[in-house]
């Protein structure tokens, strides 16, 4: 393997198909995010968007936009936006919530659809939120089932006739190691289990084909690669198939067949629309909305190619320049997701380090470096910068400064 | 009783201490909006300041502002902001999710908290939601609870020491009828029950001591009388005694003692963190600051005299000049929020050719015509007005036009 110089990456860069996308984006030319797998970066039309619902449809508009301007249509039209990024046809999908109700809806549904089984069965070391959902929902289900959180390499053959459902993160948050989502779907499917896919980290980085997989159940964030702003909503997913039979708990008025009837007793919509609770966060789906049409933009295999080939030149620069690090990633791209993770005990400070350069990647509790790449901003000279900057940090052991040591709470 | 002028108002309209406060909305000159109550009103700081965070926080300062611009922060300074407006000391309210989902969260706690007991009483013609989120709980939860939904009249009676919870909304959505607050949380108190009221129909516009009433569990909504923007998030208050007890299944990793330790199993933070679930909304959150800020300069005493006044003024012009509805409000003003309906079974058509003069109130089925006064940017000429245009759609039958009795969808 030869040794990669700067010119190398600006080559590439001149020859990204992808790299006009990123005049789409708010994004200072001296800042290198690849922080994007957390908080996606602001899509330039977003404001003005955002502005014109605030101060038309809102402003002036009022009340009349739940209809005219179609408020009350929003959940269901980017979710069906969102259906087009994770291969779903149109019907299945509702932008609403987040991400950890979505999980608790779906979960108790899954229970309901499976009586008599009791293992909720996921990956220890999964995103938490996923663990403590399935948790507070066995708890309040008392004996009727139990959450079975079991080491990545023991979850496949702990599926059994007594499994109702099984969550698992389809790209992992700390290391990126991505499952194989039609296998794993379809063993799942032989036990007469169902399977939820938490698809946070890869919604957005590669085409996912949940209709062609015959997926039961999924649900995932848009503020991440989708670009939908800080605690944008979050979606479900739940196949046409299931749809008949699928009934969630939280059942809000928006969820109701007739809910301006006000009737006393609720009666759940047909289709995706019962997944809904309250009342949709307006100025939420507003950005969402912009967001997706930018992402809607770009071909999700030629997103996957890029974020696959980064992947591979990064870790191909920390192994030829960087000693110091454990990869946590898997080196194979076909099963690593659009982010490769460096271990170090003192990651922490290191990260800190970075960012003083202006370089933002993130910590993940204990010792995860974590550097996400989104290829719809992210230029191939950011990385061949990122490494260089590693090398000069932990060269020189400059994130051994006591102002970089101090830790706070990062997300 | 003399008859009213319109100068009668206006001299009202000069002598009101609140009226300044207008001047703090964007709301058209010729606009009557009488709808406060589902939807309230831009406060013109409004869109500034959601622009700062979009521009700013978000665009430039990117993932950082979970810490430096305290975005993990907001649901818990909001709630303490909103905990002024009902009278909660700091650390017993959080503004998070929706009503909804809050209403599921306490009432499961609830259920916890007194076990052995199987009531869940509420009353018939309660906001939908109220009704369908306890009968989600009561369905998931098997045999443990039953969901008992009496008539108003009926609701006191039934409480007794098998009564877990009572869940009540202070105001009525459609009526504006009003529960005596102290008297009803003693009386459910007595029988060793937990009281939950919904606050969405009073918070903003009247004076609320949740903790001098000695209250158990409340939610609310925040895009009514606080202006807080379209499906703003919610509100949720958990009474600071019931804390330590306080069990919500909904445990999503920001209700985590330590979220970014992304430990396996949860623990849940103490205090009132407890009730949060998800990744907070950003841009909502930063639309709800502004609004509670305006709020939070207004007298909420001075608010209710001028709401009271200004029902008692529309009752009294309705009663003389409107002979062809029957009033669904109180009539005493101590018993009734901050709205008037009334009842005629032509009232979509009539609420439409309302709203084609610019005069917007709502319409609730089946014949409800709803009429909210918020006093913050309410004018007493307004009502007048209002009354006035009423009188001549009713004398000419002018709302018998096929246009107005067209029916669709009305928030």
């Amino acid at each position: 393997m030869t040794n990669l110089t700067r010119a190398d990456f600006e080559t590439l860069d001149k020859n990204d198909t992808l790299a006009p996308l990123r005049d789409q984006f708010s994004l200072a030319q001296d800042l290198i995010y690849l922080d994007g797998n957390s908080l996606g970066v602001l899509p330039k039309a977003t404001a003005a968007h955002v502005q014109q619902v605030i101060t038309q449809q809102w402003g002036v508009d009022l009340i009349r936009s739940w209809n005219c301007n179609q408020w009350m249509q929003k959940p269901a039209q980017l979710g069906d936006k969102i259906g087009q990024l994770i291969g779903a046809e149109a019907g299945q999908v509702l932008a609403c919530d987040t991400t950890s109700i979505n999980i608790f809806k779906l979960a108790a549904a899954a229970v309901k659809m499976r009586p008599g089984r009791s293992k909720l069965i996921t990956e220890t070391g999964n995103f938490a939120t996923d663990l403590y959902l399935l948790q507070g929902l066995a708890k309040l289900l008392g004996d009727q089932v139990q959450v079975v959180a079991l080491p990545r390499e023991q979850v496949l053959d702990a599926i059994d006739d007594d499994t109702a459902l099984v969550l698992l993160t389809h790209v992992h948050f700390k290391t990126g190691a991505m499952w194989d989502m039609p296998a794993v779907t379809q063993q799942v499917q032989q036990h007469g289990a169902l399977m939820m896919w938490d698809l946070c980290h890869s919604v957005g980085a590669m085409p996912i084909h949940l209709d062609r997989v015959n997926a039961d159940l999924a649900v995932g964030c848009t503020y991440k690669y989708l670009n939908g702003g800080p605690g944008s909503p979050a979606f479900v997913y739940v196949a046409k198939r299931l749809q008949a039979e699928f009934e969630q708990p939280l059942t809000g008025w928006l969820g109701h067949a007739k809910p301006f009837d006000f009737n006393d007793e609720y009666q759940g919509a047909n289709g995706i629309q019962q997944a809904m609770c309250g009342t949709p966060p307006v100025l939420a789906n507003a950005a969402l909305e912009v967001a997706l049409d930018v992402m809607l933009q770009a071909d999700l295999n030629q997103v996957r190619q890029k974020s696959s080939h980064m992947g591979d030149l990064f870790i191909q620069l920390v192994q030829q320049r960087c000693p110091w690090f454990q990869l946590s990633s898997p080196v194979d791209k076909a099963i690593r997701g659009s982010q490769v993770s460096l271990v170090h005990d003192q990651g922490y400070a290191i990260i800190q380090a970075l960012i003083e350069r202006n370089i933002i990647g993130d910590f993940r509790a204990p010792d995860h470096l974590r550097f996400g790449f989104t290829p719809l901003y992210l230029r191939y000279v950011d990385l061949w910068d990122t490494v260089d900057a590693l090398v000069d940090i932990m060269t020189h052991d400059l994130w051994k400064q006591p102002k970089f040591l101090a830790k706070q709470a990062v997300t």
